[in-house]
């Protein structure tokens, strides 16, 4: 009953096989291997348009370097208050960004509200030099809260974006996740709704570790050599990535993957959904259930082997938590098993 | 005949195995698995003292972040002029530590001169606060000529760290190859004779990417856990690192990889130093051979399939290279046949 | 009627005389003059203790730097949400402390309440390393919203401080405002309350450019030599600060020229709370007096001569504002006459 | 007889009378003045066609803004080795650029060798991504060394430049100086040769403390608007830097000042060419002058009251120096007087 989190669990086996077949021989380092250049070429078809990739090690390091690419003195990127990179990440995107800072932006079930987002930008006038200037906006994708953005909602977001000539970026920590949760295409997703740059994770989702910037702004590509090696980022054995991406990506295994882990969740939320003593905090669109229940219980499960986080409650649910009730989030990832979930449900 | 770099190199199979055996199951992420734990532990036997042991992703990584741990206001960082950190890592080290500066030393065979890092050192007198101040000196162990310092050359530059307060650190990206070539313990190499920073590189000698920063200064750990995290290089499925250092050190794995690589370069060094037609700029200590030998010799056995990279001239070497003589750089590995080296002694 | 700010004016007669008087002869640069040094003696006199005194050119570097003594990977500084440092400092501090981030504390009246900072802490337990680390609180005194800490406001942020082994820092812009609205001494508005760090500021009071960073702790400033020098803020000539601050204290000028300044505050206000079209958002402390009034009698005001600006609703004002009425911010100088004060109540 | 530096003199009275008349009345802060818009104009006028000036407060700040509008990741900068940027301003210039590194560049005289500039920029081929990539050229006129670089030595540097498309800037600490040297216009110093960056510096000449970033390409300067306040170098009181401007070009007694300062160190460069007991290291072009004589007989001036430093070596010149002898700097600027001159020669 491990429902800690997606990045418990380990590799699939296809993309382990994947990384032991390709440990012979001797190829190119630093990217210019031929599998490199073959998953990068994936990576183009799979959007539907001429993209630039850059394999990374982290989720912080795509979200921070993608973000670095929008640099300005004096910049102010906008999120979601409980966006990962406003809490998560140790403060990475003003490390790689030299004091860029994250403008909290509120918004319910972890998306920001589209009037909010354009009333905190307004906050920075371009003649004001003392506050600062607006130099990125960031979405997640699926979001911290296991919710996911319509298409039309990015749209919204990405015309506001347009409106104020910034990038728009993605956290796609969770991309597969979100994408079949909308059943649509990378393509759909991304550029043709407005998105500059995006963190594509595959780590989340069966992966050891393989992470990407996607740059659909190609003209940005030659700064990323750079600033992904002088932050050292630059993997030398890169095709241990590209070999993991290559399996991730063959017969569309990603998709089946994420698709695996959201019934997992589905299953999970109807099952909390029917019980008698705890309940949705709302409803899940991709891999992670938050749950709200008696402190006491959660207690009684954790001891009983259920492995599960509290969670900071945000503002605009403070109202709707009962006496010692508290907030929990579970997620499930590509191992989840239906047994384990069907016995956490019983559990409760 | 791929002499390029070790790097070019995959994973050993006992190390692609390990990752494989640790594919499945749930287990607490960011560094937190037993497996983690185990092998953390496993580097203090190693040592023979308990150490702090932080997994990273690049040996640049490595080095930046052990050297950002002396960070200082107007800090300057001693090294050999032709070390990796100064000419090989764009600028990493100053961007981790905002600004901290490297300052050349001269030496021969890729070592620093004593006598010329206290003349360094010297011109940075904490009254004089133009300059800047002194915060650490760092050696590459094997260098990035191939050389190695002895015991006593490590001692000789440790006494001037101590002289004037300052943390000595060592680059081991090639940690293994230095170690076999000197035939004594990490101990001795390091701790024992006063380095306090130690970057420990896997990734050169049979792992995927395997790259640790090693502090014998247990104090500084705490303030480490936050700047691995800040700089994107605390991974979360950590245990894909642990399980290729476990099958590194298991049955002392990285030992005779290293041994292999080192003996083929001398096989490599023998053969050149008997041929008429090329020679040896230094005898090679590691895994390195740097050969003098025609420019239109070298393009012959690159057309021929020879795999090996021009390297820069070193000033001291400047006046020994005959006309139309380049110097070349030939490096072996784990996975280095015998078979190889002897056909490109044969095609010298 | 000029209230724009109290950085509109210029200097006072006696310090622009000070300067000149200083303008001739050869003395020592870079801080090093006996006028300097004597200057330098009476900020321990004036402090009743032993300071380490830093002259800098601008308030944001004051603070910035002060801040930046305390920086730490991952670092979070807590402060007011309305705070200069957090809204009108165009990120320096994060500059400064390499992307050291700004946690903003609500309160009212421009004073972080004490239990809402420790909460926020609280938010960054030492073992949860994605969060980041907390590594100072900065309080304003006077605030950004004219108001004085108490010395028991002062002490209980200072007691969590304490309890959370964080230095605080007093961002003292209007320093010399706040000091004779409490009539009491430097030492018991700082160091005696538990003050670590300040930013002495005499621009706002009269002088041209006159700042410092005030250590108590004498043991950072060896680090604050360099740090200043490497941020730029080692002026040459820095007696020419000297000759300012000279002036500035001689006679206890700074505190006659502080308690006109606050009186003419005090004469705004009373004016305009006896007025009936046009009431105090909250009493003033100091120099700066927070006025509500229709958006259209401020603009006839503005046509008339009067300069002021509009200023950003606090949240917990929000719904104190009539139908189109605004927040306007009038700040009083040493230069203020009570006549332009005068004709300023008349005409609203 | 003070030879120490030309920032050991104070205000030249114009301009602290400037000053002091400004002193008065209610301006608009930052900048926005009719006076610092006026001497903004005049910059102009100087340089003969339109440029954006900032006023900041120290050359150190000047210089690390300019060269930190051109900055890149992985940026590496080309300045002459003994120049002010790479030993005398503690880092600043990769502070302000994020970890920006300088390249030195050998050169007689403190001036960079065009050849062997070209040289060390071909190391950092487009392709090698962990060399690091070229962001700017600087070259400092005056020099360090008190020589000054011809129009056609200028011409030379920027068309290396222009072939790399790195922009050219100037660190004109000693601007003034080197402008009466050449007997040439502005214009004719700067952007007609290349130049695309400029540090104006006005305090070594007379100024109390004015400096200014002057941008000779207009895009740029929305974005030092943000970099210079986000560096923490926009002065409320601006005004008080633009007086000083204002009195400083009033009936070019910028130039006169400028003059003087070089009449006298040509005075002090005839009076020791012709001692028997010392000798001019090189014939001086600007305000700066360095003396070869034995150090016993340095020591004994500097404990007859002459106060003047000891230099740095340069490599080319080690073989120069006699035994017992010495490398000194003497420096003159606007208040030395020929008295002191003669006094210093006749006790040579």
């Amino acid at each position: 009953m491990i429902f800690a989190s997606d990045n418990w669990a380990g590799a699939h086996p296809a993309i382990a096989h994947s990384l032991a077949a390709h440990a012979g021989g001797c190829v190119p380092a630093y990217g210019a291997s031929e599998l490199d250049l073959k998953v990068e070429q994936r990576f183009s078809e799979i959007f539907g348009r001429e993209v630039a990739v850059f394999f990374v090690g982290t989720g912080t390091a795509a979200n921070s370097l993608a973000l670095a690419t929008a640099n300005r003195p004096g910049g102010v990127v906008f999120c979601h208050r409980e966006a990962h990179v406003n809490v998560d990440e140790c403060g990475a995107p003003a490390f790689f960004s030299h004091g860029a800072r994250l403008n909290p932006v509120d918004g319910a079930f972890g998306k920001m509200d589209a009037a909010r987002l354009e009333a905190e930008i307004r906050r920075f006038p371009p003649e004001f030099v003392h506050g600062g200037q607006p130099m990125a906006i960031t979405i997640a994708q699926a979001t911290e809260s296991g919710t996911v953005y319509s298409l039309d909602e990015i749209e919204a977001i990405a015309a506001i974006a347009r409106a104020h000539r910034l990038p728009l970026h993605m956290d796609g920590a969770r991309f597969a996740n979100a994408l079949v949760g909308l059943d649509i295409t990378p393509a759909e997703m991304t550029w043709k709704r407005g998105v500059d740059l995006l963190s594509f994770g595959g780590t989340k989702n069966g992966c050891w570790c393989a992470e990407a910037v996607v740059l659909f702004d190609l003209s940005k590509a030659p700064e990323m050599q750079f600033l992904r090696k002088q932050t050292a980022q630059l993997f030398s054995k890169s095709r241990f990535i590209a070999a993991q991406f290559d399996a991730y990506f063959a017969g569309d295994l990603w998709l089946d993957l994420a698709r695996h882990a959201n019934a997992m969740a589905k299953r999970l939320a109807d099952g909390i959904a029917a019980s008698a003593s705890s309940r949705l905090a709302w409803t899940p669109a991709a891999n992670e259930v938050f749950v709200i229940m008696k402190r006491e219980m959660a207690t009684r499960l954790q001891q009983e082997g259920a492995v599960f986080y509290d969670w900071h409650v945000p503002q605009h649910l403070a109202g709707i938590l009962g006496e010692n009730e508290g907030l929990y989030r579970l997620v499930t990832s590509f191992v989840t098993a239906p047994d384990d979930v069907d016995r956490f449900v019983a559990a409760c």
